[in-house]
């Protein structure tokens, strides 16, 4: 059979049928909501400097690979069979690793991975919200928590930050009083904004939200305020945390995900999840790169060190600069942040644009990286900069 | 705070409070429809001869195993950035191996690829399924598929199979145009009762169902029936072939699950899939094992060849066993099949309680493990056989 160009609805029963190289999106059942959309994620491009994805900079040092090596050689002679599906090991392993980090006593109970974190939240999401429920997060922050929302049918209830794009913290709660969100998002420290918030903040929230919070750190290993899994024995009846291995760990393509919570919590997730979710791959792979936390995580306060460096460069250069507490910056004053991005692009650097009026978000690479950055921004600036007597853009978030 | 004995409703607002380490399930806001339920899986004990899980008894090749090590040693080396979303080169290998195995034209446009083949079908669902819509099985069959359903909110309609599990082609196609699923799922080789479907009548099926059809292929390489991935040119609108490395390719613990469909099916399921859900160790493991293939899968031969004296023993000893051309065979005429299966493990084999009334479900292994099973089913039939006046049970399934 052959497509005619009459052929635009869906097809059902045993209609038209389109050879497979020429079925058309139009011609699938897609549920209505995705139509028309595209799929999430920045351009995957083979630039000489890429800071458009909060990587850290730093490839794992020659140790860890070999150990990551011979790990994966130790599971995969055990392949064919499935791995651990409640994956205890590695548990244990992320558990000692926060309660050192964080000096909470937590142990495997309190922990639960998954690829990446995305799919920690999407789990989260398939347990306590849904249809009929809602989640809550005050934007601009990670886009992904919508768009994982959609995914579970979840009601997304955008709400507001200030026009400097801190939380004001008053006004939050009294939102979640109001709104009544199943889920509540809050980001600490917040992409694309890097603002982070002081444990009290955390403790006020969680205690006006009605029902669970989320405190998304993917970037707490560089911020200067203590994690909220301090609350987690007080508030675990309504807190989980997510973490990540992709930002300070450097195990952004091994796709691990991690949360800490009550191990009530961690049972329910497990109603959730697909079985056998975490490969024995992925879990010798993580336990190994554990082993060599404290030779990673050095990189922070490297990264953290250039962040601060890379800030006072861009204010110097008539850049606005949103205080950060993770291994990126959200720059402003761009008369047209699309504009500006295409010209860092021409000069070999790509940063991202978040969707943010007059802002590009840029991570913190190495130092050469950052001169690259700071040198395009120069010579970006003299075309895309704001002038002084322009007023510069707000909040207002296209996603 | 402590937690009382009256502590039993879910906490709201900033109510009473347990420490993490006390706060029940029913403290949670969890979903109703998740309450009182029980995670999937098979027990994972540490017994002498496990045939539960239907792996492929043979440990991958020392070659394999080395050449997994060496690409996941390089891909290692930049773990701190992310994976290629869309895995292109694992999908081109993907594509290669399937149409060498069934003579179909296909590019890396035609297959996705995710951690597992339940990932697989949770996008389908995502993608196709999902609130106000129904997908449809023909039971008994893999158990997965209902509560892959129930997790995207997919409407679930059972639809039966004949007393002896076959699955009745013409009233199947007349079910179909009654319910209108949304997505059908037919299973082939189906699991747990191992009976394939020839090409026409997986052509009937497509063709009558009004929406799409998931012909899940997780046994195939073990069937001597054709792929339905030679109906894709005609029918690539409505069909979808789901596919699995875990149980012919030996690499359950490494988590490969794919498809082959039109082109436009995999566009519309990037429209869901987490980005970077899968690892760059886990591409770079599945690309390595791909290279090994015609090593890995000499296996099915000997297995289908062991299947078969498995199941002639088993007959030949009164117990009936329903034709299989997967790496598992379905055993009937026990009298109690919960009571058989914990037989079975005192004498150090692990099978599988399907839930099927008088049978159980035993995975084909090695020799040494098949002589293992077949000498404990001679002592199990000796208490759990149903004597010869007694009518075997049917198709009535508890899950």
């Amino acid at each position: 059979m052959t497509v005619t160009d009459a052929h635009t609805g869906p097809t059902t029963g045993s209609g038209a049928a389109p050879a497979a190289g020429r079925v058309r999106m139009e011609d699938l059942p897609l549920r209505a909501d995705l139509r028309g959309r595209t799929p999430y994620g920045a351009p995957q491009l083979d630039v000489p400097v890429r800071l458009n994805t909060n990587e850290n900079p730093y490839p794992p040092p020659p140790e860890l690979v070999a150990d990551v090596a011979r790990a994966v050689e130790k599971a995969a002679r055990t392949l064919h069979r499935y791995p651990d599906r409640d994956a205890l090991a590695l548990r244990g392993d992320l558990a000692a690793y926060l309660s050192g980090a964080t000096g909470v006593p937590l142990t495997a109970a309190n922990l639960w991975a998954a690829n990446g974190s995305n799919e920690i939240l999407q789990q989260i999401l398939q347990a306590f919200g849904g249809p009929g429920r809602t989640a809550l997060g005050f934007e601009p922050s990670y886009s992904m928590h919508p768009i994982i929302a959609a995914g579970t049918r979840t009601e997304w209830v955008p709400a507001p930050r200030r026009a400097d794009f801190s939380l004001d913290v008053a006004r939050a709660a009294e939102l979640l009083v109001e709104h009544r969100p199943d889920v509540t998002f809050v980001t600490s420290p917040n992409n694309p904004t890097g603002q982070s918030l002081p444990l009290e903040d955390l403790r006020r929230l969680v205690e006006s939200a009605p029902g669970l919070v989320v405190v998304d750190e993917a970037y707490a290993e560089f911020s200067s305020q203590p994690s909220a899994v301090a609350l987690l024995d007080e508030l675990g009846h309504k807190l989980i945390v997510s973490r990540t291995m992709s930002k300070a760990f450097a195990f952004a393509g091994g796709r691990l995900g991690y949360l800490a919570a009550a191990p009530a919590v961690v049972d329910a997730l497990q109603l959730v999840r697909l079985p056998y979710h975490l490969s024995a791959l992925t879990q010798a792979a993580a336990r190994a790169a554990l082993r060599h936390a404290e030779r990673t995580l050095a990189s922070v306060h490297r990264l953290s060190a250039e962040r601060d460096r890379v800030a006072e460069a861009l204010s110097g250069t008539g850049f606005s600069v949103v205080p950060s507490d993770a291994n990126f910056v959200l720059v402003g004053r761009f008369a047209d942040a699309d504009a500006a991005w295409r010209a860092y692009l021409d000069r070999g650097v790509l940063v991202r644009d978040v969707g943010i009026p007059g802002h590009l978000r840029v991570t913190v690479g190495t130092p050469e990286e950052n001169e690259a950055f700071l040198a395009a921004s120069k010579e970006v600036a003299a075309e895309h900069l704001l002038r002084a007597e322009e007023p510069s853009t707000g909040t207002e978030v296209s996603r």
